[in-house]
């Protein structure tokens, strides 16, 4: 990382304005910032020692007067009475500190190679007379939002602290459109709702996902972010968090009669939300705003607001695309279990080598070949292999400790010959670390497991964490279990394996600072067309949300959306055939899975071309066209040395969509070779899904093309220079 | 181990007799089964569906009519609405199996070097019509007791559950006169109280030490194991468990309207008691019975109860006598932290090289010189050093995680230079892992830091538990908590490492299983001698209570019974000064310290000649007299081959006693020579600690000693042959 590191331009960096303001509790005192282009003033004030702040884009109000705090828990052990006092109120302002930065860093991988951050900050330094406690709110305000955080220094007064419940507030100027799930402590694994405000509290038992492995649902208006919201003159808001460390998972929870969403912490099996040492700072509490939908979705607020790379060396870490023992066992062809005649296993006591196989086990040595030969012959880097150790059998939701242990293979897995087979061909496999959410097991095996995957030569790991956490009473976005999946981080960084975490806590920006966590589920994956369906407009949803704070390991591809034809599950995919293609595109991941069966692919080749030559990793995105829950159209810059290539894609909702695209960002001076890959004039997600067309042809900068998208279907297209040798830009997007 | 496996001598092993008696839950139906020696009887009877049992000691009756049973929580995982069922009633028993086994095994560390395991045994199994689940309870009758356990073979409907309690009750004949500290899911660091059952409520709140760093009581009645009794018409009975293996600490409540104790077991963080996978067997719950005090202390009932040893190889077990840098820093006169300047610690952020050394800190290279010097000239094996690793500033209770990293040492303690110096004189350091109860962050660390005792030479670990658990809301004797101290052991165990765990789970005969276990606190020990005193028959208790599961770090030896003429500390030691030699004697330990300061050993030379030569293995134990909170004496004959050596130690509480010891147990038809530490006549543990009496004599087998010890006091003996060479005694006495 030091060659990234020499490549970050600090532009301006330095200090505007100092003001000494002391004794000015008792009268409201404000402070502000703007933002580089002017256009967002974020306002801090005191009012009645009460700290508080507003926002306005141009002369929109974006956030009303809101408080800030937090309310301390009794520390039983504390010695010091002081230190249970809250953080709410009390505070004098001290001092005002304002900054303005704006600098450019390089990506391991992403949608851009190169990310400039720019904003100006405003540090408020506060005093608790009472207490003789200091605590600092700094602001960062961008064009498209800011970000504020509380900041603790060490003092004498306030070594260690136990946080009962933060209370950010973030008052709404109305009763704004927003496209929220329910607030829970264990999964992210619902259906979006799109309601007003004022409609999240009757909708809110419909909207929780009842059925999943672990629910806790903790008020009736209570809901995650990010959280994306439009106002009914046209502003697009969200509210999220970044750079999550050492701190639980903040939900928001809505006072629907003044429209002010407050934070509300993920607790301990204590109840209690968060235990701090000082010097500390806290996540940032994130607003992002603008006018226009596609500002959502190509700004970097949340990525830079989280610290630099922290490895040194990101040679390793690397983009991949890659297929996998998975979608026969979702769909319920195949098992992840080896055998059907245990009730129950305990490790290290059930004897395998006695048991009948099921004959339904797809992590089976020959299965796997067949993987890997389709990986191989389709330029997909990795294999993943579910269900290849023992213990499948009996596995989620037994409160049991011992579920997995992470190194032990099936009988009918030869991890050994695999791996080499698979080296032979020029493919990995990616290993498989279902935890079952015991996590003090996992951490037991941990240093084992990651030496078993150096010693064949694994270099990523899907870890999953089905079920309620143990330690038992503990939450699955809590401060403890949010150190937890750090830790895995950055231990398997030490290894040199990339982290793609399932069930985890919901990103917020990390993977600038550890690039090896290359992705993660938290939300309702492609696995759930399997369970019944996802509504279309879900994929146009989630990139203004889920995905804010990082990659989502999606796992599209599903080119045979009708699961009855090769099984007997009775559901579909909810989107076209095409509509599959682009979700390469507007569901950006350097961790891109081809979902479906190599069988299925085979079915439809020449669609399944633009899966294998698709990148997952860019140079530039440019976001042509976005509306929450409508559409989305996207134009990426392949990564590609000295030729200009671009993918565009376009997703719409069940309504269909016609994409008017100007092709004003080709950059070559040039003829472009263009493959457009569409849905049919009658395609249809359900009545019609795999009816597409593929057509080529030749355009060049400037030119408009028009492209209709089914319900729920949308679009792909390649476009490369004609003059270019076409020999090396196909050897590329193999 | 297999060795010693191969000396077990099955002398009897064999079926009585099979009863189908299917059908009869309507009725009372019994079953019986007697000591070998027909003394003790229990009778288990099925009332109503309800099991239940009796157990008589001859004509006395020791256990009235008492149920049994478990009730279950509701899973709210569980597919099938049966699991949550309870194990209280609605039994049938299906068939009776009596059986007898006489076996001896040879200890790898002991108070003898052969444990004959004799007993008879009925199991009866019983089966629920209404779940279809079937559940044995298991009886072994001792000549001294019985143990029974509730054990759960596996079954399709009865894969796991969850123990909302277990309800095993011991109804008690009378109102007797019980030895008992408060019931508590965190702490056994109490006093012991001497009161009647129907005086257990009203002593309840003075009993409780809650000035314990972690205290957790749950009811006035409620008490902890091993709990010892005596009738009014003269019967000791003990309640105790063995085998505590994955389930939670039992302690007892009473229903002191009918001197009813029920079991009550250790939550974890959500109310739940204990999470069972089938096949499983809860460990032993013990009831010890003689009409002899000595029986009490003699008996091997709880070892027999463990399993058999597990380790391979135990050759690198051993006996260790030690000293080390801990009772200057417990005394208040040095620290265990290094400098005074860090109100916190950040670990791998906090400087220690620029920081200003205290003066005090004790673990510093040249202060354990001293005592490597010390232990080297005195023949003690160990130095444990505590305080040698950062972060002691600021360790206890601040709910941080990260609180010690256990592999790095402070600037003024040279990891590498002392094991060298200490190596080179035939003595080892003793590792000390304080983990401030931050369980996780131990276990992150555990291989690491076994490592690093492989490393340097060490080969055995004080732990230590001091605050509340994290995992937050979990308790010290939880099932989860008992399986980590289980994993350490297990762990220790692969890089040959012997553990003394205190404020761990207590005892209960595990270190049969893993001698390498070969320490426990897990009860007050000589520290509270510094911190206001332990009354004088605090360890005429603890033999019949706390020792019952296995030995204690009780670290004895503290000559210089007043501190005030050392340290600023007012205390004084609650014996003689001979006292503290008899507690080599009556506490077995194979784990013994000499934890007064080498300076204080000086100026008592001749005293400290008995802690030199006292060994902590003995090839044979014979209690001489007993009786709780009173007296004990106990002869023991030392492991040397080809020598008949004996040593005697008695301790008696504040009000002195005369014991009189007829030396019939001696071997050799020789003379012996006899050495005699004991109190001087006007001894007195608090007017005059340190009047002591050395006397040699020569006695022969069967000559009477009587050997008055002064309130407080006690007295110690070594007797050896006369004949055979005394040079190669005193060779091995070395």
């Amino acid at each position: 990382m030091n060659r990234l590191k020499l490549l970050v331009v600090v532009l301006f960096s330095a200090v505007w304005a100092m003001a000494q303001t002391t004794g000015e509790s008792n009268k409201e005192v404000w402070k502000k910032q703007e933002s580089p282009d002017g256009n967002v003033v974020v306002a801090f004030g005191i009012d009645n020692g009460r700290p508080c702040y507003t926002m306005r884009f141009g002369d929109k109000e974006v956030i009303r007067k809101s408080y800030l705090g937090l309310e301390l828990a009794k520390d039983k052990h504390a010695s010091k009475g002081k230190e249970e006092t809250d953080l709410m109120d009390g505070f004098e302002l001290l001092q005002t500190a304002w900054t303005f930065v704006d600098n450019t860093w390089n990506t391991v991988w992403g949608e851009s190679s190169r990310i400039r951050n720019h904003y100006n900050e405003m540090a408020v330094n506060l005093y608790q007379p009472d207490s003789k406690r200091k605590m600092t709110i700094r602001f960062r305000v961008y064009d498209e939002g800011m970000g504020l955080r509380y900041e603790f220094p060490q003092q004498e007064e306030l070594n260690y602290f136990i946080v009962k419940e933060e209370h950010t507030q973030f008052a709404m100027a109305g009763d704004h459109t927003a496209w929220w799930i329910p607030g829970d402590y264990d999964t992210q694994e619902q259906e979006t709702q799109e309601t007003k405000l004022s409609e999240i509290r009757s909708r809110f038992h419909e909207a929780v996902n009842w059925g999943n492995s672990s629910v806790s649902v903790f008020s009736e208006t209570g809901v995650q972010t990010a959280l994306q919201m439009k106002t009914d003159d046209g502003l697009y808001i969200n509210l999220h968090e970044a750079a999550l460390v050492n701190y639980p998972a903040m939900h928001l929870n809505l006072d629907d009669k003044t429209m002010t969403f407050e934070s509300w912490l993920t607790p301990d099996a204590t109840g209690n939300k968060a235990y701090v040492q000082t010097p500390f700072n806290t996540p940032w509490r994130t607003v992002m705003v603008s006018d226009d939908a596609r500002t959502m979705l190509s700004s970097n607020l949340i990525l830079n607001l989280n610290e630099p790379c922290k490895l040194d060396d990101t040679s390793w870490i690397h983009p991949t695309k890659y297929c996998g023992v998975w979608w026969e066992m979702i769909v319920g062809k195949s098992s992840w279990n080896y055998t059907d005649e245990f009730p129950s296993v305990k490790l290290g006591q059930t004897d395998y080598a006695k048991a009948k196989p099921n004959g339904r086990h797809a992590a089976n040595t020959e299965r796997v070949k067949q993987y890997i030969d389709f990986a191989a012959e389709n330029g997909l880097q990795q294999v993943l292999v579910e269900g290849w150790n023992i213990g499948w059998e009996d596995w989620a939701n037994r409160w049991k400790e011992d579920v997995f242990d992470f190194v032990t293979p099936y009988p009918d897995f030869d991890i050994k010959a695999l791996n080499e087979y698979a080296e032979a061909k020029g493919v990995k496999l990616m290993m498989h670390h279902e935890t079952s959410s015991s996590v003090m097991n996992y951490e037991r095996h941990l240093n084992d497991a990651f030496n078993l995957m150096n010693r064949y030569g694994y270099d990523a790991v899907k870890t999953g964490y089905v079920g309620d956490i143990i330690p038992r009473g503990d939450h699955h976005f809590s401060q403890t279990m949010v150190n937890h999946y750090q830790y895995v981080v950055e231990q398997a960084a030490k290894h040199h394996i990339m982290v793609n975490a399932h069930e985890a806590v919901r990103p917020t920006g990390l993977c600038r600072t550890y690039p090896n966590l290359i992705g993660n589920e938290s939300a309702r994956g492609t696995e759930y067309e399997a369970f019944g369906g996802s509504r279309p407009d879900h994929t146009l949803i989630l990139p203004f949300t889920r995905l804010q704070g990082g990659p989502m390991d999606y796992t599209p591809g599903i080119l045979e959306t009708q699961l009855k034809t090769w099984s007997d599950n009775p559901n579909f995919i909810h989107t076209t055939l095409v509509g599959q293609l682009a979700l390469y595109l507007t569901m950006y991941s350097p961790l891109q899975m081809a979902a479906d069966l190599p069988e299925n692919y085979k079915k439809y080749a020449d669609a399944f071309e633009f899966i294998r030559g698709v990148p997952c990793d860019w140079k530039q995105s440019i976001y042509l066209e976005a509306e929450p829950a409508r559409y989305i159209t996207v134009a990426r810059k392949a990564p590609y040395p000295d030729v200009d290539c671009w993918y565009v894609g376009g997703k719409c909702n069940e309504d269909g969509h016609t994409s008017v695209i100007k092709l004003d960002f080709l950059e070559a001076d040039d003829y472009y070779d263009c493959t457009i890959y569409a849905d049919a004039k009658n395609a249809h997600y359900e009545k019609n899904p795999k009816a597409y067309t593929i057509k080529k042809k030749r355009v060049k900068k400037g030119d408009v093309l028009k492209i209709k998208q089914a319900p729920g279907g949308g679009f792909t297209m390649r476009l490369y220079e004609s003059n270019p040798p076409v020999k090396k830009i196909m050897l590329i997007a193999q």
